[in-house]
């Protein structure tokens, strides 16, 4: 049994469930409780640390400060990840100031664009043009890569980014960007997609309701 | 059968391909060119189709305009769809301004807040403290909320939506927000998730390839 996507996300939330636990000063966790705060059934809990060999004690339940430090090291969240986005429109400036990632040790280190007038060097994130990426990425090592363009420019981004070392995308231009057969592992997220698909179950249970006699 | 969110994502996806192709004189499609443009198998595309009665001509492949006209019946597409937003920071702010959810006919109609900073009548979408969303959402029949607040406030402003009528909620604050019985239909969109994942999947593949001496 191999990790999948949403099982990664679902050990992501664990560990925000367990650092609510552990600031609260709790000291064991149960299946169920993990279960409820993540909304999954407790089964699928217990697999996905079977997956990981992670079991709890005889008594059952696990120790929240070992669970943490074991979810922490799958996810290496033992080194602090270090990301550029490229897109430093209204997504993109929102990403670099959003507080979120840095918590969880996600440091956004850069922002690129090619809109001269968004340049900025002085900034806590500076922003340089699209041109030093190359340079910046091979010096910093940075693996990581956000695409925040219009999605005329994603393409083009996503090649510049490969050829320069990046290896893993996040991309939020309104495109789907393909994984092909290099190494280079892409994670597309529509939002716009999210919320047409919100906007049509909303509408299939409203017909639905219509028909009971609602 | 019937759809579900994934399959309503990529009929996003594909009403997407279908106006570009439009856009550049296309008159024909083929499942196969859905399924490269959107990064599926052309047999899901064909399924998906197949979910609303869609069905290709005798000689395969299907009209451009047909198809679209199609999709965007099934999305609600041709009516606007009036959304609001709780939470004006920087998530928030990226959202109202976003350009990518009018041209899909999303309409942001208003951001609410509970920090007076915030609140400015004269905006081209009106930022209103929160304790006059119910007024709103009645008044202009909202069906759709957006959740961007920081997550000690997210599941306070679920109660506030759904009592004000609210029926599908998109929640990017990271908390997971639980559908309950009752008819509201939730969206978790998990920012930092997404990244950490990526992150891992990185971190994997590169042992993976040490492993293999690379």
């Amino acid at each position: 049994m191999t990790a999948n996507k949403n099982c990664i996300i679902r050990l992501s939330k664990y560990k925000n469930a367990l650092s609510k636990l552990k600031s609260l000063g709790f000291v064991k966790v149960f299946s169920d409780n993990l279960a409820d705060a993540v909304g999954v059934a407790s089964s699928i809990v217990r697999k996905d640390f079977s997956i990981f060999g992670i079991s709890g004690s005889k008594k059952g339940g696990y120790n929240v400060d070992d669970l943490l430090q074991k979810i922490n090291h799958i996810l290496g969240k033992n080194d602090i990840q270090k990301v550029i986005i490229v897109g430093v429109g209204n997504i993109g400036s929102a990403l670099i100031k959003y507080d979120g990632f840095e918590k969880e040790g996600l440091k956004i280190c850069a922002g690129f664009d090619k809109d001269s007038s968004k340049i900025n060097k002085n900034l806590s994130v500076p922003i340089y043009h699209i041109k030093h990426l190359p340079e910046f990425v091979k010096q910093n090592k940075i693996k990581i890569g956000v695409i925040a363009t219009p999605f005329v420019a994603a393409n083009e981004v996503f090649e510049i980014m490969k050829k320069a070392g990046i290896k893993g995308v996040l991309n939020f231009a309104p495109v789907n960007i393909k994984m092909n057969n290099d190494d280079v592992i892409v994670q597309n997220v529509d939002l716009v997609g999210e919320l047409e698909s919100l906007v049509y179950f909303v509408n299939a249970s409203k017909k639905i309701a219509n028909k009971r006699g609602r």
